[in-house]
């Protein structure tokens, strides 16, 4: 009888070349039957966050968090080559051309697996960002909960 | 009869919000009985330095990079929206009022739950950093060190 | 009767430095006698380019990212302080003074030491790079390949 394997990522980054590389290795593992949690941690948050403006009151310094990050996957910039905005757009329309997953249908895939999203609350604090801003289907926990998680994991990596 | 979990972190990164990521997941696993081990290396050897200038005997290349890195937690930069320096600021704003803890607390609080800070020695000698320059309690290792800690470790993360 | 132990390293960077840390812990790991897999992605593909212009044939867009992304190991930037290409050559200068391998010499060796290096397909695909482009005796495989080293491995890092 063997046990499941396990799979832990920490998205610390909000870059969108980092987060696709986050979710591809998710996704596989998934596929692979891993149990995968994924534990977004300061700007990976981003990638949780609805792409409307949702208005929740907020302090003025939270405020300005808000407006200055990136709302959703789809806003995301590059950790290398970014260009103003314009090295996103090149790979959005090398992977189009690819038939590759954008980010955002890489993040329906992994709820569609049960991969497991959670937004680390103290970061969530601490950018003033507010349930009503994430996607749906999301756990809220802190680090005590990716370590219960990490500490059997065959997989943790820090992304 | 459990044997202890063990965490080691790879901290590269000179960046406050990573370095921060870094003690916040180890301290949480110290919390949880992990033995941790944080080994600093390149740029993470910036979080160990003294914020005094310290007066060393050194080669013109070995000033230059002292001079142009940052002395010490308080005065690191943050890997996402710097702003030339207004980022770490309202950062640190943020978590004064949130009461989180600042990155130089973290590392007292790491230090009071006897995690294990090593200073990697030959980028220590590649960047011109003496002991003196660092920390008091710090050990000084090489990568065969790590690597002892990390082959058995239950968590290993680079960040 | 003790199993090999092993480590895995995605390396997603390119950058100089992190590319340095990586092969520095692979071929540490290599030297203690692990098995040791390097699995290349988006920019860390850059790594392993030749140096010299390939011709080959490629699309608009394929043809831009091969301009755009440094060829090959000598001419990666740095993370931190690069300096439109200062920092790099004073970290190699302050390298070559202290003996210490270059990026290039550390690759080679973990070719010696039979590391397996890995190119990963899907971003080759994306960044339009080819198998005449990267040096040989390269593995070329997808995240599937992967996730069968590290779901066995003692040491997994993403750097």
């Amino acid at each position: 009888m063997s046990e499941q394997k396990k799979t832990t990522i920490v998205l610390f980054s909000g870059d969108y070349d980092k987060a696709m590389a986050a979710y591809i290795i998710a996704n596989g593992a998934a596929a692979y039957d891993h149990e995968v949690t994924i534990f977004h941690t300061f700007w990976g948050l981003n990638a949780l966050r609805k792409d409307e403006n949702i208005v929740v009151k907020k302090g003025f310094m939270e405020k300005m968090f808000g407006k200055m990050m990136p709302r959703g996957a789809k806003k995301m910039g590059l950790s290398k080559m970014n260009f103003a905005g314009f090295g996103p757009k090149m790979i959005k329309d090398v992977m189009k051309k690819h038939n590759a997953l954008s980010l955002q249908q890489l993040i329906e895939m992994a709820q569609e697996q049960e991969i497991k999203l959670v937004a680390c609350t103290m970061t969530m604090d601490l950018l003033g960002l507010q349930q009503d801003e994430l996607l749906d289907k999301i756990e809220y926990a802190g680090v005590a909960a990716y370590l219960a998680d990490a500490e059997d994991g065959n997989v943790n990596l820090f992304i």
